[in-house]
């Protein structure tokens, strides 16, 4: 893809924009507020439903903001992204270089894949976890005294970790009777020390999961899962199966009793609907859950397509985020799932939106004349009215919060109190805060008084089910990928994380060969910490 | 307390301030990181030690903070908070008037304490809780087919939650053998489900907490679970203990086997040292281990009555973050434990600072001329690294960061890779870190330019053990409320809460009785959502 596309600052809207943004719709003001703007103010697709009249905008803003869209071909590029343009690089500089096909594996419900030959890697290997699967189900997969096993303990870290994590928390009520999922993830020996305790090895099958297969919190994790099935008198290569990438140092049959592939074309970050979320939401939840995840998702990257940003969920998502970051100077976002099973949402989406758009130069190299990534943070509601909501409302700082709910909850077992459901009362809350955060309201006691117009959304489906889950993973994904677009940054590589590798190595040298290589204050600063 | 103390504007350091933001010290030159600026540049305090020297300061900004501590009375302002100040107020207008004494519950190894009256009502319930501990180890507490409990549900929200949630994940490595933990807080019935479905009800106890006993998602849960017992054939009432007001509408013998009281000059979020916390911990952890955690907070309190900034680590660490959020503009605050036990611990900071600190009038019911809490949040690394990091080291939001690790592990379960143990790995990621977003690294390949400068510093002790864990809770908490003397905010209300309530109830009459009430657009909104 050449360079045809308008940077934000470009764009012909900009200067309205900024300009729109001196006085930006006053939401206290309740001739602003009628059931008019209620109902004109949301888009349905894939299943969700997104409501934003608690949002900073008119009928001008959204109009510029489309005007953005369309310059910066932020669909068009969307859609050449679905097709296999190479989107992860720099141009005129060293980088990646690859295409980014995220949307390939789940693209599986069309007869004209956007992607075919991606799609078709994606269908062999959900054809062998199929297999597997079955396998399991029907008892052909056991240990090595013909007991099945139960357990499944993830061990990987990052995309390998909380994409999948997220999801399966997200969907536990569908598990299957019988098995256990555990996480395994940081090089903090109690991490590992704390799951091991709980689980029966002899029934567990440890699912290593690295892309590169040289994560070293992954492999040093590998290393001590294999120790302990050996001092259990186990055979580890019985117990450890593995997705890796094809030919990674990982990709070795005679280590693992079964391999799943992913290919260099996902990012970690984007990789829960590749099989390093999959086997382990196959195994939890039975490959059909699995295939409605996914139908869920491919429904969300084609509801994506549409150019009209009143009509695209994850566009219009992406836009207002431009327009309350950008414009009214907005340096954070809250995430605030009214769904307890959606626990570590927002953390995944820290993950997802941070690493994507926490960059500083263009996709052209040039240092960047706007901001771009905010700090994506969140914890569900109710739980936060009564922890940080506080700051939400009356706080300096004025935080944009994106809120998710669901009409039904997913176990249906509820209890009525005082004439209404957990359910009801869950929803009268989100429902409330949406209302509070927008309108505020006065008083003459200075500290009862809430000024309102923090901008806010919701978005919505029936129920929280694999499809719908799916569905919204895909929304995030597809509304980070496109402020990407906005900003010029390349959203898709991660060379932020390399200096700290170095650094980590540098230190470790150190500490095995005390003082070598002493590297001024940094070693003097080394020393003073370990030493207590 | 007479409005004796300036404001952080009124402060004759204040333009000072804002002079050296404008070249604060640059961390990237060599030529300011030095031994001896290590060496310099760290406090230790009831067995904890913090390291600043890459924090943008020097001697200059540590002198004015100083001038800042002193003339704004931050430590006299928390000696008489400690000595049963009424500082839960609002001069001149309607407000909770309460004295703020979560110190006086662990004040216990002194033989004159600061406020002898809370303390002695604290040994009272601490009194109580040795009894029924006892009785518990003693088996005599058992269930009605005379089985002993195995498990403990908290049922809470807000500070009823999070602080106690928090402190048991930290420290479930020192759990007594056989004994479960679980934790329901959210009104959404999927919370109390999940939770429900994993527990054997036969052997559980329920510790229902609640300081005003009002709580609308506390006593949901609370007959959910009942009704679960009731559905079971058991008594609810031989399964239920309260922690509660003396004298809220749960404060009702009948109801409950046990009951423990909390008083009104604890705020919620403030409560993980009093009844609220040290009921479930000492069912988790045993009598002695609680006395250790409340050693290492009462070590804390004493340690922060220092007048110089530079021995007194809460009180620093209060000022270096408002060097970094009021005159470098820097909106959060990441909290980074380099420990995976504290993985709920930024959720629990994130309450108690953005819950206390999430204000903007001051003391005297006037509107803030300066900004106050930011926003708080993060997660453990070495996790992070592999998630939102790439913000930190490349993005435009520049996030001050508080690292917090340990060099020793709890388990002591570990394994030698490549020479050298996890615990080693973690402890050279942590620094490497620190060193990194500090001093950054350039590049001639822009995508691979660390621009550093990104202040941080780090919390540290030898292990995160009972005591330690107290300590550290009580340096936040500490910091927390120096800070909100800092903005002359009364950090201990939270109106902030109300109309969310307020509206809630609206929308739920609505619900039952539709139509009733209609109150414009929202009652459309409402109709539109849940309608679906």
């Amino acid at each position: 893809m050449s360079k045809s596309f308008k940077d934000l600052k470009q764009c012909s809207a900009f200067p309205s924009l900024i300009k729109l943004a001196e006085a930006p719709l006053d939401l206290t003001n309740s001739a602003n507020m009628d059931s008019e703007r209620v109902r004109g103010y949301q888009v349905s697709g894939a299943g969700l439903k997104l409501y934003y009249s608690t949002q900073r905008v008119d009928g001008d803003v959204l109009n510029c903001l489309q005007s953005v869209a369309d310059e910066a071909g932020l669909v068009k590029q969307f859609c050449e992204m679905k097709s296999g343009a190479v989107l992860n690089k720099i141009d005129g500089f060293d980088s990646e270089n690859r295409q980014v096909l995220h949307t390939a594996v789940r693209d599986l419900f069309s007869t004209r894949p956007c992607e075919p030959q991606a799609t078709a890697q994606a269908k062999v290997e959900l054809e062998k976890l199929k297999v597997f699967l079955a396998d399991f189900d029907e008892g052909k997969i056991r240990n090595s005294e013909g007991e099945p096993f139960t357990t499944m303990v993830q061990v990987g870290i990052g995309g390998s970790d909380l994409g999948p994590r997220s999801v399966y928390e997200a969907l536990k009520a569908f598990q299957l009777p019988k098995r256990k999922v555990f996480f395994i993830s940081n090089v903090d020996p109690d991490d590992a020390a704390a799951v091991l305790r709980q689980i029966d090895l002899k029934r567990t099958i440890f699912n290593i999961v690295s892309k590169s297969g040289t994560t070293l919190e992954t492999l040093t994790n590998e290393k001590l899962v294999r120790k302990a099935l050996d001092d259990a008198g186990l055979e580890p290569v019985q117990h450890c199966i593995a997705v890796t990438g094809e030919g990674s140092p990982m990709d070795n049959p005679s280590e693992y009793r079964t391999s799943f592939y992913m290919y260099d074309y996902i990012g970690g970050r984007y990789s829960a609907t590749s099989m390093v979320g999959l086997v382990v939401l196959g195994f939890a939840l039975g490959y059909e859950q699995v295939l409605e995840f996914l139908q869920g998702a491919s429904d969300m990257d084609y509801h994506a397509e549409k150019q009209d940003i009143q009509k695209n969920i994850p566009l219009l998502m992406a836009l207002l985020g431009v327009w309350n970051h950008n414009f009214l100077g907005l340096s954070t976002v809250a995430v605030l799932p009214y769904s307890q099973p959606l626990h570590r949402f927002a953390a995944h989406l820290q993950q997802c939106d941070m690493e994507s758009n926490g960059k500083s130069i263009s996709r052209q190299g040039t240092k960047l004349e706007v901001q771009s990534g905010p700090v994506v943070w969140g914890e569900p509601g109710t739980n936060g009215q009564h922890a940080f909501y506080q700051l939400l409302h009356q706080g300096t700082e004025i935080v944009p919060a994106e809120f998710i709910g669901f009409l039904e909850s997913q176990y249906q077992k509820d209890i009525e109190v005082e004439g209404t459901t957990s359910q009801q009362k869950l929803v009268a809350n989100l429902l409330a805060q949406i209302v509070a955060l927008a309108t505020g309201k006065n008083s003459e006691n200075p500290n009862k008084v809430f000024e309102g117009n923090r901008p806010n959304l919701l978005l919505a489906a029936k129920k929280l089910t694999p499809k719908a889950m799916g569905a919204l993973l895909a929304c995030y994904e597809a509304k980070i990928v496109l402020q990407g677009f906005v900003w010029n940054i390349n959203s898709f590589d991660q060379e932020g994380v390399q200096l700290g590798k170095v650094l980590a190595s540098r230190f470790l040298n150190e500490m095995v060969e005390s003082g070598a290589g002493s590297t001024g204050w940094e070693s003097q600063f080394m020393n003073e910490v370990i030493s207590g």
